[in-house]
């Protein structure tokens, strides 16, 4: 991790790079690898998951590293995230899923990979896009959000939220979200989650 | 353009997509062209460009397209700047430069060509970072803030702010930026602005 406390008052303009061939970022403030066994409980068939788990595996499900500025208003984060390619019973991996805490948008913008870009409102209208090299989705303030790899490679994309926007993920711990993302005969079907 | 006017409340998901050949980026709500005579008299050398116009050409300087979303709090306008290839005396073609109203960041990723990412603040502190493919420059809240071309080739970058952010043009124009960035001996320096 680069950098130490960062504070409004000392930051100062700096480079970052991301290398577009591996899509490494550098210098980056915050990163975290999420397993299997943090997520377990979001995927709709948590006895495949357990069952995976059983075996000794514990599979990085996704992972994010990010340019993290001071959480104030005006500051923007910025990032990459990685989801590996994988499903949990018939489900794909995906990240979790979050709504931000204020009214605050989150563009995604596809670098590697195919996926979707699940969104829904708390009133429960749900909306999903195509994530693809070049694909950029607009998460407008006030939609959950969730992104799921359903290709037979990596998902790569590059996101940018408001630095004080803040994550809920309880909403979606509760309730999950509407649509799930599964394989039936070979390609990505989006369906109602059953358990919503 | 698309769309026809946007609020807060009516604002849904939308897929935008960017060419990862041409950087064109569809769709957009708002785009603009900058010629010469627009900018003339932010260059060092105003009598080189009345020169230019004077033999009856005004080419364009850079342009740029962008995804607007409304100017509330929280939303997020992104977008294609491209600034062409070119010098008027000795100084590289450039964006106009602006500080926000607000204290409100802006993120430059560098998606073709190279040139300079020139930042300052209110008070005179300068810093400037190269701007080329995969790189990022973050231009915290409170700097002013100028591209430049210094490549070959014309320069593209992608850039995202808080759509609240407003523009301030006024005082780079009284003012102009502390450095200004010329073709000394074939290749590019960024040298104190004279009249700053």
């Amino acid at each position: 991790m680069a950098g130490g406390e960062i504070t409004v008052s000392n930051f100062k303009p700096e480079l970052v790079t991301l290398d577009l061939k591996t899509y490494v970022m550098q210098p980056f403030r915050r990163g975290k690898q999420i397993k299997l066994s943090d997520l377990k409980e979001y995927f709709s068939d948590p006895e495949a998951a357990d069952q995976i788990l059983s075996e000794g595996k514990n599979p990085i499900i996704y992972e994010y590293y990010e340019y993290a500025t001071p959480e104030a208003e005006g500051h923007l984060t910025f990032g990459v995230t990685t989801i590996y390619l994988g499903k949990v019973g018939k489900e794909y991996y995906m990240t979790r899923g979050h709504y931000h805490d204020k009214d605050a948008a989150e563009i995604y913008i596809g670098l590697s990979g195919r996926g979707l870009l699940l969104m829904q409102t708390k009133e429960g209208e749900a909306v999903y896009l195509d994530l693809k090299p070049g694909g950029i989705g607009y998460v407008p303030p006030g939609w959950g959000h969730r992104t799921i790899n359903t290709s037979g490679e990596k998902l790569v994309f590059f996101f940018i939220y408001p630095s004080d926007a803040g994550h809920d993920y309880e909403l979606v711990k509760e309730r999950g979200f509407a649509k799930i993302v599964i394989e039936e005969n070979g390609v990505p079907k989006v369906v109602d989650n059953p358990r919503f």
